[in-house]
């Protein structure tokens, strides 16, 4: 498998940024990677919710190649996380600011939570 | 002349927002705005060398419909100015970050100085 594009974070123009959060799904990614402490919670698999997969493949992409996100493929499983450090020293307070206007907004699609393994 | 339509500030989505941001030249708007402290450089007019006419006038209505940007329209004269009481309450701490990124951008198209009109 070839293994997958992550841009240099020095090569990421702000207008790139701009157009990878220009829509709700991608939006709504961000903010439940956002509150993802469980690793679980990131697996791409827990986003079918959202759209169709391969709508979903194309939302990571977008997101993954404007340098928004990591993407880790493990076995059959993929996980995303966001690149948090990176961002914070390129843009700093941009990525903070993005979250919070995007939880502001009550149309936001809303990754329903995962089933609890454990009782 | 029918009034320029300005979206109430409560109407707008992030994704909006983020729409409008994502292309280079509107960013150089927002950063030359960002920096009018004389009216005078915020006149619409100030722009033509960032892009064609019709481009700009695209460019100015992207920013305004998803309101970013106000327009007021007087003789034949268009100024512009950012929403910054309106964006600052909805979305606090977006658009300072916002331009902050679009600064660091070396890329940015920047634009010209206006002509002094005093000696």
């Amino acid at each position: 498998m070839k293994p997958l594009f992550h841009p240099d974070i020095d090569d990421v123009a702000p207008a790139d940024i701009f157009a990878a959060l220009a829509d709700p799904i991608r939006l709504g990614i961000l903010v439940a990677l956002s509150d993802a402490t469980e690793m679980d919670k990131a697996r791409c698999s827990n986003f079918v919710g959202l759209a169709s997969p391969s709508l979903l493949s194309y939302h990571f992409a977008k997101l993954r190649e404007a340098g928004i996100t990591h993407m880790r493929v493990e076995g059959t499983s993929r996980y995303l996380s966001i690149r948090r450090a990176d961002l914070d020293r390129r843009f700093p307070g941009l990525l903070d600011s993005v979250i919070e206007a995007a939880q502001r907004d009550p149309s936001l699609p809303r990754v329903p939570e995962p089933a609890q393994a454990k009782g």
